[in-house]
């Protein structure tokens, strides 16, 4: 399956790099091998690192036959519109993560596409397979709700009002440096973008054809921290969230920021991760998190469209049957497992214990990361407790560690052991 | 397509109730009427409430020609087992939510299917569709760990040690008495139902074919106060995970208590909650939350691989194309939403503001949920600040509202407004 890529940005670059990378892993999970043969670019002379050939003639690549599939990265609508558009014409499946596009024209286009490939899951909420859960690992359910939160950098921004006490414009200036946030801000911290992959998802679940300027958008700028203290003083926290809400044959559709009791799952969302929870009959709710943006998540889910039409073309048991890794990996043994440790000593009070027990670890390969002794109040008690955290280390050693100090007659009890996981 | 339910319990009742429900919409979805027309039981005698036919005769059903698809729910290994590779032999598509009996036996199962279709969606952490993130969502992703809370019953009791700092025995107790825990918990918090969990989602990232008995196993039963304290005092929570981890060419695989630094998103699953966090290399970390038991959750996992079923065997492009809700909805209006909102005012010191505030929204339908007003301690502003949060109530009401507040002389500045989503 040859693949061209319009538009070799971040997302068009890694699409090519992970295809490149992982060409054994997708040909065995695709069924055919997935090849990326050309990228268009507005502009040739801009450097780049490419592993691919450029062009900057679009309409050559549209024209051209040995190419099965689009991927569409251009940006913006009515340009990229056009382009889908003619590609669909010709009947060649077109992938996109183009979400401003599919806000105003995703019903023409799916419509245009008729029996055609046309595939979207990179434009909502980047990495995660939240189109996907909609059509498929929820389809038995009538959806309730959808509630999100998916842009990272109003995540961002709020966040840090949250956690850090700063204002509005420190954060927003904070999220500028460090590149999460654009110099004009407005599409992110205005709700727009939110908006956009509400207005898709809403398609999705509830078949509603609205554009962005039909339903409620408002965004963030207005949040001072008077509203955060509030929140915190009565257990909120304030995220800008899309809500799709279905109440009888109607859905209400809106984009604002919102106060959300912090117990609950999405309220947890911080930074500038992305998260979209679905509310269906039968499931009840749940949730979809992970990375909202970047280059290689977005491409992640760009290239699980091609598997999808590679599948699709060839052989659709695939989705059942695919080895999903390309050699069976090997089983390492319980002892050789390799972790951090949380050990629980009970021991006797008495004189140069601890540097027994420390000498002991060393000469075993345990190196100790944290050591806590409370004061022994109760001095019916003829024993402490120690606890210690480890570095990384073998399974191994830690067991024989244990096995060691419990034959020591100043340790009293079992000594106890926990994992650490990072 | 015709479904016979082999085994009519809490799970197998609701994959019938749903599918009737729902029957128009699952319809819609995938390209055919979906019915459930036999359940088998093994004692006809018992009551119970179930809307199809049943019987206690599985092998008639098993020779049934006009059977399309066999749904197994019958519980326990080797019995299953033989019931499951009898209707493979004969080509007949499976969907099972049986996980001790995919534990033991995937692979023969997957061999023998060959290209009959067999899914096992409901099999891992009940409604979250993580088998389908795994095999298409995620299928451009090299897998770099799998981290999973996917006992419900575990994980409560450890919730209920971290907050209500009760002993292990006590919160063992109340789950049972909850109906979260059974007479005999040892599948659950002794970690062989999390066990036979991760030994499915490892076959299916790693092709690791592994058996319950060669990989490392721990419960939750050593866990005492002592180490909650340590826990809270070091910011780490204590959950019963499944651990799959790549290191070059093999993969650990363990099933056991750990410390899990409070702040990770998985560290905040808490109650009967289930969820899993997947790393891939293009991804990065994605999460999957969700109810993991329950008939309900269990049926909507079921009742999506029959989906999948439907759509291979009639039309692979409906998973693209199917409507998702059988009529389109209609969209609200912006001031036809329906919410809770916070009101932030700063109002001029003067007597009796309150009263006409208070009055002002009662005559507008506005009904006050909490209030909070500061002692003025800056005596330099001429103003204080009332806090507000209201009933759910008509978005128009609410622009009424701030637009008659902002005419009053004693509003300063403009009434700001958050809406709050629950």
């Amino acid at each position: 399956m040859r693949v061209a890529i319009l538009g070799v940005g971040t997302v068009g670059n890694e699409v090519a790099n992970v295809l490149l990378r992982n060409q054994k892993l997708i040909s065995a999970r695709s069924g055919m091998n997935i090849t990326p043969v050309v990228g268009v670019v507005r502009d040739l002379n801009k450097k780049r690192d490419s592993k691919i050939p450029l062009t900057d003639d679009i309409n050559s690549v549209i024209d051209r036959d040995d190419i099965d599939v689009y991927v569409e990265l251009i940006g913006g609508i009515d340009g990229p519109y056009k382009v889908v558009s003619k590609i669909l014409e010709k009947k060649k499946p077109v992938v996109t993560a183009n979400k401003a596009m599919l806000a105003y024209h995703r019903n023409e286009l799916e419509k245009l596409a008729g029996d055609t490939p046309f595939g979207y899951e990179a434009s909502v909420a980047g990495g995660i397979p939240i189109i996907k859960a909609l059509r498929e690992g929820l389809s038995a359910n009538h959806i309730q709700k959808i509630v999100g939160i998916m842009n990272g950098t109003s995540n961002y921004i709020l966040t840090n009002m949250m956690q850090g006490g700063v204002k509005f414009d420190e954060a927003l200036k904070k999220a500028q440096e460090l590149g999460y946030a654009e110099a004009d801000p407005t599409f992110d911290i205005g709700g727009f973008d939110t908006a956009h992959k509400l207005l898709i998802l809403a398609s999705l679940a509830y078949s509603v054809h609205a554009k962005p300027e039909d339903i409620l958008i408002e965004g963030i700028e207005g949040i001072t921290n008077e509203d955060i203290y509030f929140a915190n003083e009565f257990e909120y926290a304030i995220k800008l969230l899309a809500i799709a809400k279905r109440r009888e044959d109607k859905v209400e559709l809106r984009v604002h920021p919102a106060l959300i009791q912090k117990e609950k799952m999405i309220a947890k969302v911080d930074g500038v991760m992305n998260a979209v929870s679905v509310t269906g009959d039968a499931v009840g709710e749940s949730l979809f998190y992970g990375a909202g943006a970047g280059g290689s998540a977005t491409a992640s889910a760009v290239i699980s469209d091609l598997i999808d039409i590679a599948r699709e073309v060839k052989n659709p048991m695939l989705g059942y049957k695919a080895p999903l890794e390309v050699l069976p990996l090997g089983l390492f043994k319980p002892n050789e497992i390799k972790t951090k440790y949380y050990l629980r000593l009970k021991v006797a009070d008495e004189v140069g214990v601890l540097a027994k027990i420390t000498n002991l670890m060393s000469q075993n390969n345990l190196s100790i990361d944290s050591f806590l002794q409370k004061p022994r109040i109760d001095k019916s008690l003829d024993f402490s407790t120690l606890y210690f955290t480890t570095h990384t280390c073998l399974e191994a050693d830690m067991l024989r560690v244990v096995g060691l100090l419990e034959s020591e007659s100043f340790i009293k009890g079992r000594p106890f052991m926990i994992r650490i996981e990072e």
